[in-house]
C-alpha cells in the first residue's frame, strides 16, 4: 500500500480524554478512531491487524474441532429469562431496546443462551457429542466507566467458543486440548512468555476455571506467579488453602499486574438445565449435555500487545500480527532515484510480500522516521540517493537498534 | 467436512411463523437459525456461504481502489445531530439505547455520518482526494414488519462504500468504475443475467441513483425493463418524461417483480456540508468533498440468491458461492468399501477441494439424496458397493438431471 494514497495520517496528539496507551498510541499511529468512551472504529491499519489475530485463533480453533457459525446481536428476551439472566438487577450490563411493537430485545453480551437454544434443536443423541462451535462477532457491555482503550470496551469484537460434552470424561478432554490451543494463540501473537495460566475461581462444575493473564502495568487484575512453572493464581482466590492445594509455594510467588486475555471455564449443565439441553446416552437413559466456554477478546488482545511490546517511539508489533511486514520508506526525490525505488516496491508486492510505501514527497526524513517508528512496521527498509550509489539499502528492525546496509537484490531474494 | 461430525441437520420443516421461501429453505437445510422476525444466526454452512459472498464484494471493492476498514456499531448522538437524522420523527427506524448515565446512543443503520465524521479529520487537501473507504457491518433497522427472511432483516451483514472526490467530475468517474464493480460483483455469484441497473430516485445532487435491481417473484419492487438493453426503470420514476429522457421505449418495457440487491447513489456535498468536511484545492480555495455511497446487504444478495436458483427440491447453489464443491454422499456399509470411500474423501481433500461427506451410517440412500438436493451443492458424487465393483462412482450435477458414471481415477485428476 503506497503511504500517498492512504487516508490516515499520524497525529501527534491523541483526544485528551484518552488515559490508556493502548489507545493513545494506536489513535496517534492511524490504527483506531474514537467514537465514544470505549467504543472505537479500526482504520484500516487497525482492520489488518484485528484480521491477522482473527486468522491465528480460527487456525487453532479449527485444529481442536471447532466449527465456525455466527450467532446474532439482537438477542431474544424469552431465552434469557430461561437462564435468568436477563433481569437488569442480575446482570447490570445490558445494552437494551425495543421492537416498534414495544417487545423488549437485548443486545448480546455472552453467547450461553444462545448456543443453548440452538443446539438443542440438533443434539438428541450421544452420537451428536461432542460438538465445539464458535463465533466471532461484536459484544455490547454497558461497563459504567470504561477507560482502558480497547481493553475493556463497550463494544468489542470477540471469539466464543461453546463445548457440549456427554460428560464430564469428554469435556476435561476437551478442555485440556484448549489449553494448548490458547496457548499457542499467545505465543503465536507474541505474547507468550509474559502469558500465565492462572487459576481463578470457578463455578459450581469446577474448582477453578483458567484465566491467561498478561503481565502489563495496564492490568485491570493482580495475580501471583511461581517463574519457575509459569504458573500464576488470580489474587480472588489467593489463599493458604487454595496454594497448598495447587502445591504453590507462598515465598516463592510474585505479585503481578495483568490483564486476562483469554479465559476458559467448566459450565457443567448450569445452561442446559434450563434449556432442557438433553440426550440420550448409550444405555437409553436421559442426560444433560455438560459444557464449557472458551472466550478471547481480541481488540483487548492486540490493545495488551500494544501495551506490552510498546517502547517511547511507538508500537512495536510481532510479525504475525503486522499490519505489514515491511515498511519501505523513500527519501528519494530525484525523478531517476523515485523511479528505483517504485520498481523496488513492484518487486517485493510481485513476492507477495506485505508492504507499506512511504513514497510521500515533501515530507522530511526525521518526519517519516518517526512515523515508522510508531507505526510499527517489524522490518524497516530505508531507499535514499546515498544507498542507491551503491544499489544498496538500508533494513533496520523495529526491536533493534542496529541498521545494515545490504544490496537491492540480497533485499529482493 | 464429515457430516457425520457436523451439528446441523436438514429439518422436515420450518418454523410455522416463517412465510418467506429463502428462510423456509435456509432453515430447513441447516444454514440459518430464526432468533425472532427479521433476526438470524448463521450456521456454519450459512457462514461459508456468507464468507464466500463476502470475499466476491472484498475483491471488486479492492479492485477500484477500495480500503477496508471496520467502523462501530454504537453511534453518537451528536454526531447526528449534526446531519439532522437523528430525530425518530425523521428516521423512524432506528434501534435506540444508552449509557448508564442516561446518554443515548443508537445502533448503526447507516454508514454516511460516521465515515464523514472520521474522514474530517483526515482530508485536509485536494492531494488526499479521491479516498474509497469501505466495510463489512452488521447493520440494524428497525422494521415494523419482517416477513421477508433474510432479503429484510432487522439485523443484516453490509458492505458500504463511500466515494470521497473533490468534484463532480472525478466522483462520476469512479461512480462509472463502481457500475462495472457491481455488474462483476452479481455475474460472479451467479445472478448475473437476472440483474438490471436500474434507474430509481435521486437527490439534490443527481437526477437518478441506480440500483441494481434481480428478477424474483419475492421482490419487493416493480421495475420496468428493456430486454434488448437490459435497462430498467423503478416504478417510483416511471413517467413518460423520465422514459423520453432515457430514450426508452414503453411499449417494449415489461413491468417485472424485483429485489434491489445493490444500490450506488450521487450523495453530493450533502453530509460534507453539515460535518464540514473540506479541502483546500490547487488555487487554495476552501471546497466541500463531494461524495458518493454504494452499498450490498450480503444477506439480501444470499436470500436472492435462493429464491431465484432453487427448485422443488431446494437450493442450488452456483460454484462460487457454495458451501462446499461437491458433495460426496457414501451408500457404503461394509468396512472395506466405507474405507474405500473414505480413501476417496481423504484425496479430495489434499487436493484443496472443497467436500461435505455424507459418510452418515443407518440412513437410507433416499434420505440422502432428498439432504443433497436440499443443501444444494453443485456436483454430487455417491459411491456405492455397486459403483465400487467397478472402480468408479456416479456424477451429478445439482442443476442438471443426467447421472454418468466415471472411474475413481478420473474424479481425482
Amino acid at each position: 500500500m503506497k503511504q500517498s494514497q492512504l487516508f490516515t495520517k499520524t497525529r501527534k496528539e491523541a483526544p485528551a480524554d484518552e488515559v490508556s496507551k493502548n489507545a493513545q498510541l494506536l489513535i496517534r499511529a492511524g490504527f483506531l478512531h474514537k467514537e465514544m468512551a470505549g467504543v472505537y472504529s479500526y482504520l484500516p491499519f487497525g482492520l489488518r491487524v484485528m484480521k491477522k489475530i482473527e486468522e491465528i485463533i480460527r487456525e487453532e480453533m479449527n485444529s481442536i474441532g471447532g466449527v465456525e457459525m455466527k450467532t446474532s446481536v439482537l438477542q431474544n428476551k424469552e431465552i434469557w429469562e430461561k437462564s435468568n439472566r436477563w433481569d437488569d438487577t442480575i446482570v447490570d450490563n445490558w445494552f437494551k431496546t425495543s421492537l416498534k411493537n414495544g417487545t423488549e430485545i437485548g443486545l448480546s453480551f455472552t453467547n450461553e443462551e444462545a448456543y443453548s437454544n440452538i443446539l438443542k434443536q440438533y443434539i438428541h443423541s450421544y452420537k451428536d457429542l461432542p460438538v465445539y462451535p464458535y463465533d466471532f462477532k461484536d459484544i455490547f457491555r454497558n461497563e459504567t466507566r470504561s477507560k482502558s482503550g480497547i481493553m475493556r470496551g463497550r463494544e468489542f469484537f470477540w471469539k466464543a467458543l461453546y463445548s457440549f460434552s456427554k460428560d464430564e470424561a469428554q469435556h476435561n478432554d476437551f478442555y485440556e486440548k484448549s489449553k494448548v490451543a490458547y496457548k499457542n494463540i499467545f505465543e503465536r501473537v507474541g505474547i507468550g512468555s509474559l502469558t500465565h495460566i492462572t487459576f481463578a475461581s470457578g463455578g459450581t462444575f469446577s474448582r477453578f476455571s483458567h484465566e491467561f493473564q498478561a503481565i502489563t502495568e495496564a492490568g485491570e487484575d493482580i495475580i501471583y506467579v511461581d517463574e519457575k512453572s509459569g504458573m500464576a493464581v488470580n489474587k480472588e482466590v489467593y489463599t493458604d488453602e487454595v496454594l497448598s492445594e495447587l502445591g504453590l509455594d507462598k515465598e516463592k510467588l510474585v505479585e503481578k499486574k495483568a490483564i486476562e486475555v483469554g479465559n476458559i471455564f467448566t459450565l457443567g449443565t448450569k445452561f442446559s438445565e434450563p434449556f432442557d439441553l438433553s440426550y440420550t446416552d448409550e444405555d437409553g437413559k436421559n442426560k444433560h449435555v455438560f459444557m464449557g466456554s472458551y472466550g478471547i477478546g481480541l481488540g483487548r488482545l492486540m490493545g495488551s500487545i500494544v501495551e506490552i511490546l510498546s517502547d517511547d517511539k511507538g508500537i512495536v508489533w510481532p510479525e504475525t500480527v503486522a499490519p505489514f511486514q515491511i515498511h519501505l520508506v523513500s527519501l528519494c526525490t530525484e525523478e531517476s532515484d523515485v523511479k528505483k525505488a517504485d520498481e523496488i516496491y513492484e518487486s517485493l508486492q510481485k513476492q507477495n510480500k506485505e508492504v507499506l510505501y512511504d513514497d510521500r514527497q515533501g515530507v522530511r526524513a526525521g518526519e517519516k522516521f518517526a512515523d515508522s517508528d510508531l507505526i510499527g512496521i517489524p522490518l524497516r527498509v530505508i531507499i535514499s540517493p546515498k544507498t542507491l550509489v551503491s544499489d544498496s539499502v538500508e533494513v533496520k528492525k523495529r526491536n533493534e537498534k542496529e541498521a545494515k546496509i545490504i544490496s537491492i537484490s540480497e533485499l529482493l531474494k
